[in-house]
């Protein structure tokens, strides 16, 4: 049974921008849930970038009777106008007594000026109850807004000797169907997936998000340093998600306009012989690309690890061993560390047993 | 609370059996609890080869009063004039009403006869309270008892990567003090400990038990052969525990003697000039070791696996990233399977989250 407090309905607010993970593009997602005379008045959440705030979706429910209610947002509402105009103002303007926040919003243009404005109006503002929860639900969006580079999750799956094929390049399949299905909602709540083209060459993968239902397929990014995707590849023609093509100052022209007369973007990253992966990280998030799976082979895995681009790992091990030495590829090929008190750690490990899969995830810090 | 009934009685007879394991060589670990009129009236343990058994302890204990008691065995009670009389005749003798026998002895010599001989004498026989339970518990045992030949247990901490050590060879830490601590329980609890003489030169380890309490140290057994190990190793030199040098015919004959001398023991196995891994364990089987823990590095591990030799495979990951490809040294190393399909699969799998570490472990099935 439930004690209704406070965190009852903030926790109802945070259902509701959970759910809402991969809907927003580069803008957070929040829930809103307001609260008159011991009975919920209005209910909303952020759906879609330059459409309606939770709070506003809430009101709107309220319809006119929100005087001397509370709000219980997760995000500090916005005091700027952006694609809408200001949520402190309208909580304001609808006479609200008390809005409990989860967590302060990051965006330098907010950043406490919400909850600055709705103090100024007499409004009594309590910050901060489960904002560990909320923080993470946009971490994404976090990163973002404070770097304009998109935030990586890599995932991968190995066996249990970390390696992504067997010495003949055979990977089908490695984890089970749980672990799968897990894929494909990380496929939807990001809004890039990336993939080396030796990915593109060897499967030939859609890169697309199925699921039960159906979902939202994030922009197939592959790097791509010389050129080499084939035009036939199912990335290239499906049309099932935008394509981009990430290469260099050195690939071949011809190549390159054959790509974009197919509806391919292609992103010029360095001066080649590789991608430069920093610029490219700054080009795809001036492209308002906010997050990205990375879904890469060994080389790509060890080169975004090295260059400090990845946000979170998760990888899914399967109790299989493969053997096959340096012929069978590893989750991360890179130089590597000298020291094992240099290797690069996993924070706030989570671990979740997925059958007979297993799913280890958190944060690499240097 | 507990409800008192068969289990509750059984589960202490398996908790008491648990606890000996390690210090009953290749003999089982077995509990016995006496119950009457409502209350325990003698409890015994099986404590060391060549000494009283479980029921006798518990016989013994309850001083001539067992008439028309009911037994709590973990183990079914010998039939056969081994090392002590059988149990089922003591059982008998002092008038038992019931038994409850939670798994059948696989001892070819016992096997059934020695429920046959209590049912034969109207004792009330019921036969497989906690079997699984029981029979996991005396893997090793029935392992040996069935083939002569040691159950191996694998243990292994490994990177995310798969990596037992940097591309320069440094291996200090990789598990964290919670993984290090089980492996000495593990190393208590086997009768010999395995390594390849590559460790023995690189770390000189002990290979010693070092708990919060004294416990016992395996048999250092060294896979060498060429003969290559350091007469002034620990393993030769600090007399902590028996060592046992497993080589080939093609060893030099003088460090052999030398060896000797120094007391440690020398095993011929094969022509060389790799060590015949069967034909060794076999004779370690003769020697009476009946369990071994494997702590090797990538190529005895490999070795071991692909000869079809290891029990049960326990993974210590912890969570860090070193790089390194072909440099850094793997969990195991050999030659691989082509599909992924034909990876060898842990089954059974267990999984432990010790703070940041995570054991996953199984028994490797091709």
């Amino acid at each position: 049974m439930d004690t209704i407090n406070d965190e009852f309905y903030m926790s109802l607010a945070l259902d509701m921008a959970e759910r809402a993970q991969g809907q927003t593009g580069i803008n957070p997602v929040v829930g809103c849930v307001v609260v008159k005379d011991g009975a919920m008045i209005g209910l909303g959440t952020h759906l879609q970038r330059g459409t309606g705030h939770a709070e506003v979706h809430a009101l709107n429910m309220a319809a006119g009777k929100a005087q001397g209610s509370t709000a219980y947002v997760t995000l500090e509402p916005c005091s700027h106008y952006g694609k809408t105009p200001p949520c402190s103002q309208r909580l304001i303007d609808e006479g609200l007594a008390r809005v409990v926040v989860a967590c302060e919003d990051p965006n330098p243009e907010v950043a406490g000026r919400g909850i600055e404005m709705l103090r100024e109006q007499g409004i009594e503002v309590e910050v901060g109850l489960l904002r560990n929860r909320a923080l993470r639900l946009n971490e994404k969006f976090i990163k973002y807004i404070l770097t304009k580079q998109p935030f990586v999750t890599l995932k991968s799956a190995s066996t249990l000797d970390g390696k992504i094929a067997t010495k003949t390049g055979d990977s089908k399949w490695i984890s089970n169907g749980e672990a799968r299905k897990i894929v494909h909602t990380l496929r939807h709540r990001h809004q890039g997936i990336m993939v080396g083209v030796n990915t593109v060459i060897a499967d030939n993968p859609s890169l697309t998000t199925r699921m039960e239902l159906p979902g939202l397929s994030p922009i197939r990014i592959v790097i791509d340093s010389a050129l080499r995707i084939p035009l036939n590849s199912s990335v290239v023609c499906d049309g099932l998600a935008r394509t981009i093509v990430v290469t260099t100052e050195a690939a071949d022209s011809v190549k390159k306009a054959a790509l974009i007369a197919a509806g391919v973007q292609v992103v010029v990253s360095g001066a080649g012989p590789r991608v430069d992966l920093q610029a490219a990280m700054l080009a795809l998030g001036e492209m308002e690309i906010g997050s990205i799976l990375l879904e890469g082979g060994g080389t790509l895995n060890g080169a975004m690890l090295e260059s400090g681009l990845i946000d979170r790992i998760i990888l899914f091990f399967a109790p299989k061993i493969v053997g096959g030495g340096a012929a069978a590829a590893g989750t991360f090929t890179f130089p590597g560390v000298e020291w094992m008190r240099d290797a690069i750690t996993l924070e706030g490990l989570e671990v979740e047993v997925l059958g007979d899969n297993v799913c280890i995830s958190g944060t690499p810090v240097r």
